[in-house]
Order: C-alpha cells, then sequence, then structure tokens
C-alpha cells in the first residue's frame, strides 16, 4: 500500500500522522497549535524523520486544516489559511511551507472537506456519492461531497455562517459570532453553549433546556441544507455531539420542521439513518487529511 | 444542428418549443395548463406535428417541470410530479406520457435547474461550472448547477423553502407557505407580497417600504446559499426580480449580512458581476429544457 501523510490542522492541535486507512497508521503525532513557524515546523519535521527512519517516500501528505483558506489553484495565495480571527495565523502559507520542507505533493482542503471524504471512503457514508459533514464543536463547519468529491464552488461552504430564526423572546442570548452575532455558529456552537450557560456545557444534565434549544438550531440548520443540497446523508460530529441525546431530538425536529414537503423516505421515515453520527471517532480528521492525500493522487 | 423539443411545464401555463438554442428555435406553442391529460396531450402533439410535416426526428425531449419532482432513476416513481399542491397533479407520469406518446428519449428535471443549466450554456453563467439559479416569482426555486450539470443529491433543492430569521415586530406577516408559513417562499415570493399589500406588487412604487423588506428576505436567502454551498455565481429570475430596483440593494445587504467574512473579491467588491439577473429572459424556461435534453443525449 503506497503511504500517505496527513494533518489534522486544528486551532487547538495538530495532529500528524501516516498510513493508508484507519486499520493502517503507522506512526502519530500531536502537539499544540502555537505560532505557525513552530508548529508548520514540528508537522514537516514528523513527516522527515519518518521518511529518513524507514527509508520510504509518502506519495504526497493532505492537511485538513481550520480556515477560511484559499482553495483556488489559480489564486497567488492558493493554499493559505485567511480571514481567520486566531492570532498569528492570518494569511500563513500552509499548504507551501510544508511543500517546501518535505518535498512532498502536498494538498490543502478544509477540515470539514477532509472529514467528509474519510467518512466517505471507511465510515459513515460509504456508498454514497453527495452527502454531507457537519462539526459542531468550538466551531461549526460544514463538507460537502458532490460525486465523490470535496465541492469548493467560489471557495468554499461555511455552514456554521448561516442566518438561522432566532426568537429573542425564547433566547435572547445574542449569540458569539464577531462577523455575524447570531448565526449557525453564534449560536448554537460549544462557546455559545458555554457563554449561555456560565459553565463547561458537558456537565449540563441531558434533560436541561438548553439541549432542547440546541437540537432546534441544529435542526434549523439542516431543514436549511437540505433544503438547499438535498444530500444523501448528513453526518453531525464534533464535541457537541457526543451528547448523543441530541440525535433523535434533531431527528424529530428536522422532520417536523420540513412537515413532509420533500417526499423521500429518508427524511419520511428513515431519518436514523439520514442524520448519523461519524464512524471514525476521533481519527476522522487525520484520516480525512490521509483521504485527501489519496485522491489527489489519484487524479 | 440536431433538432431537440423542450417543455417548460408551469402551474399556470406550458411552453413547449423545437430548437438548438436562442437564436435556432424553429416552433413554439403555449397554452395553459388544465389537466394532466389534456395538457400533456396538447404538449405530446405539438411535437408529434412538428415530426410529420417536417419529416424531421428529434433527438430528444427536455422537460423542465415545477415540482417536487421523482429525478431518481432507480425508483418506480422516476419522472412523476410527485407532492405539489397543485390540484390534480399529483403523481402525475408527466416523463412517461411523453415518452409513450412521442417516441422520443424524455429527460426531466426542475424547472430551475433546467433554467440554471440554460444560463450557463448560453446567458449570465457562461463559463461557470458551480453556480447557482433561483426565481423568485409565483414560488420560489433554487437550481444548482455543480461541474456544470444540475445536481439532484437525495431528491433536488428546494431553496424556496429555507427557514430565515422573520422579526415580527418589524413583519407581523405569518407567511403564506402552507408546509412551513414564514419560510422564504412564504415570505418573498409574489403572492406572499400580494397578501401582505393586498394589490398586485407591480402597482407598488419602488420607494415603498415593501421592497426593503423583500430584498431583505433576498439576501438573507443569498446568505444562506453562499455559506452552504458557495456558488461561483447567483443569477436572480422571475417575475419579482423585473423589479430591478431589487438588484443593488440585494447586493449591498448581502455584503452587509456577509461582513467581510468570505475573503472573495467577488463577495467584497464585484457583487455587481456576481448577483445578476438572466440573460435569456422569458424564454429562459424552455431553453433550459432544450438544454436538458441536448446534455442528456451527449451522454
Amino acid at each position: 500500500m503506497p503511504l500517505f501523510g496527513g494533518i489534522e490542522a486544528g486551532g487547538t492541535k495538530f495532529i500528524c500522522a501516516v498510513g493508508s486507512g484507519p486499520d493502517e497508521l503507522l506512526a502519530q503525532a500531536r502537539f499544540p497549535t502555537t505560532t505557525p513557524e513552530e508548529t508548520l515546523t514540528r508537522a514537516a519535521e514528523f513527516f522527515n524523520q519518518f521518511m529518513v527512519q524507514t527509508q520510504t517516500r509518502l506519495h504526497g501528505i493532505g492537511i485538513a486544516s481550520f480556515g477560511p483558506l484559499d482553495l483556488d489553484p489559480h489564486s497567488p495565495t492558493y493554499g493559505f489559511i485567511t480571514s481567520t480571527p486566531k492570532p498569528g495565523w492570518q494569511n500563513v502559507a500552509i499548504r507551501d511551507v510544508l511543500l517546501a520542507r518535505t518535498g512532498c505533493p502536498v494538498v490543502i482542503d478544509t477540515d470539514v472537506n477532509g472529514a467528509a471524504l474519510a467518512e466517505g471512503i471507511w465510515g459513515s457514508a460509504t456508498g454514497l456519492s453527495d452527502y454531507v459533514y457537519i462539526t459542531v464543536g468550538t466551531g461549526i463547519g460544514g463538507g460537502l461531497i458532490v460525486q465523490g468529491r470535496p465541492f469548493h464552488g467560489l471557495l468554499h461552504p461555511e455552514m456554521g455562517h448561516i442566518p438561522l430564526p432566532h426568537d429573542l423572546t425564547k433566547d435572547p442570548f445574542p449569540g458569539i459570532c464577531p462577523f455575524h452575532g447570531d448565526c449557525f455558529e453564534g449560536l448554537a456552537s460549544g462557546p455559545a453553549l458555554q457563554a449561555r450557560l456560565g459553565q463547561n456545557p458537558e456537565t449540563v444534565p441531558s434533560n436541561h433546556p438548553i439541549w432542547d434549544l440546541e437540537a432546534n438550531y441544529i435542526a434549523l440548520a439542516l431543514q436549511t441544507i437540505i433544503c438547499v443540497v438535498s444530500p444523501q446523508r448528513i453526518i453531525l460530529g464534533g464535541g457537541v455531539m457526543q451528547q448523543t441525546h441530541l440525535f433523535p431530538r434533531i431527528r424529530d425536529l428536522t422532520r417536523t420542521l420540513l412537515n413532509g414537503y420533500i417526499q423521500a423516505r429518508a427524511l419520511l421515515e428513515e431519518t436514523d439513518s439520514y442524520i448519523v453520527p461519524p464512524k471514525l471517532g476521533s481519527l476522522t480528521g487525520v484520516l480525512g487529511a490521509i483521504a485527501l492525500a489519496q485522491q489527489a493522487s489519484e487524479n
């Protein structure tokens, strides 16, 4: 099996791995996201050491990164992290740095496009061509796979920033998105829950009313995504979705919101297999990066 | 040039044509949408008469239809109009009837996917691969083109039914969608404007406050669509968009709503060429149907 490198480039930590799939991971490293120079140097050294020690050459390295990213191959800033609020990381040429320091072909995409691709190859969306992966955690993002490939369009989807109905009489919280206030991420990300509660949402019992609110916002977002792209399946991952009691509520609310308008069995009766958790667990991110490198090498 | 037939199957009228593009339309007919039997018979007779009189064979017929439609080729009800509220038209096998009565290959897609395709071949989206066409008229719908082809996913997009923020203190109107009340179509379609005003919206001057409200809902929908699929361009057609004064307001509001988050010149500075009217005018629909037939014949 040809070996690939993968980097899950997150806002708080980087995970690097070498392998060819979930059952073939030969080396792994994880370290905190500090400055771009320090963090990218550690990532490059991980792959270089692997190649020296094993006397093998990686067929390519994939980066599944936080964003926003410039993914237009014709752009002078292709492969850059662009307008992130993360200090020090604006306009970082993450792809170019890895390419220059490892000599391997490097492909980059959003963390959620990578995760979506990995779930399609090894996880909850095998056999499907057109589906969505959403992460609800520190941030909210969505990856869209079309015909088995990550979709970009003008830039790439930013599903965390869709506007949602927000009933201020039921939920006076103004939202925490610095750009949009009460967009999906502003209302329903982990930090939004924490800010409302004044405590870590993981410590709050499943019968607390905040979970009904949370399920409602996620269901509104799913209604939105279903009406815009009609995915064959929606995978919901991320830290907040560790609250597995949310799944049945989200399925019920999504069905209620759609109200039978879209005549598809998946939405009318089979929401248990339509709105699903990821299968790859904490490895989804780095496996997504490996999947990106594999797919790029096949072209 | 091989000749194709096209049917724009609308809720109030059918338009049929034979040709190969906007400058090569050899025959046209339009008639009101009555019962399925009567309407589909007239459509089939139009094509059959053309073929007899000209001693030519159509390479295929495309139908760009109101919906919702079953577009899954593996489904027993493939090519049916399904859950439409239009009396008598539920579960009508529109594709099968045309196929049986003309003997030509028949392909069907949504009216908006057809219009989107036609605008990509001959109109406002030439040269683009991933874009959206939205019609705001009697109903609201959106077509999504990915890699130059109409996108379906599970069923097909239903962009008129996305939920939107609705500030009841500014706009107490409850919305008119029988399924969702105040979804995009429920708030912003032509009939929603008419119900709010108690008169035909076409008779209302451009400085009437309803147009600010309308531009705001359309801009919220565009923010949603941009965040979900990141199209390379958005074409806005349909009867309501004949109010061309809406375009600059929608562009400004969309930019304001996105608030600089998505770093793409098209959204930051060049919204004049990002949010555009269709170029094909009243022929978009039937040309879309012809485009569907042409594309199907190339496969």
